[in-house]
């Protein structure tokens, strides 16, 4: 079973990754972009019976260890 | 418009941050966790005309600035 988790900064965290990112674009010519923000992306395999436990398995991964819940928000993807 | 990018490398290119995501998550007892692999998930806003015109345009971006192709791969999604 894999997974897919994406991990993203919450409405209103300064994001300097983006927005460095942002103005790198701007420079190179690609002046109509705005509000770039940058996240993790992570994908992993699982042993596990079924999709519901593998998403409860990898929810509790994103809160022990992979997201900062403070600053961060979570959506994870079991596929097949 | 939106876009959203995922940056991800490519197979057979060592992934040293999802191994140690890995080993991590195996340290606190995720013990069927395996094959971590992290990649970058980059969101933006453009002016664009159409969705196929955006696409190209965020596809140029990844070939410029976002991605490394030579060990990177690049997926574009464009929203509304």
């Amino acid at each position: 079973m894999k997974a897919r988790v994406h991990i993203t900064l919450k409405n209103g965290v300064l994001d300097p990754q983006g927005k460095a990112v942002e103005n790198a674009l701007h420079g190179l010519g690609f002046g109509g972009v705005s509000d770039v923000r940058q996240g993790k992306f992570i994908e992993m395999k699982l042993k596990a019976g079924d999709a519901a436990a593998a998403k409860k398995e990898v929810e509790e991964m994103c809160r022990s260890l992979l997201a900062n819940t403070v600053i961060e928000n979570y959506a994870v993807e079991v596929i097949d």
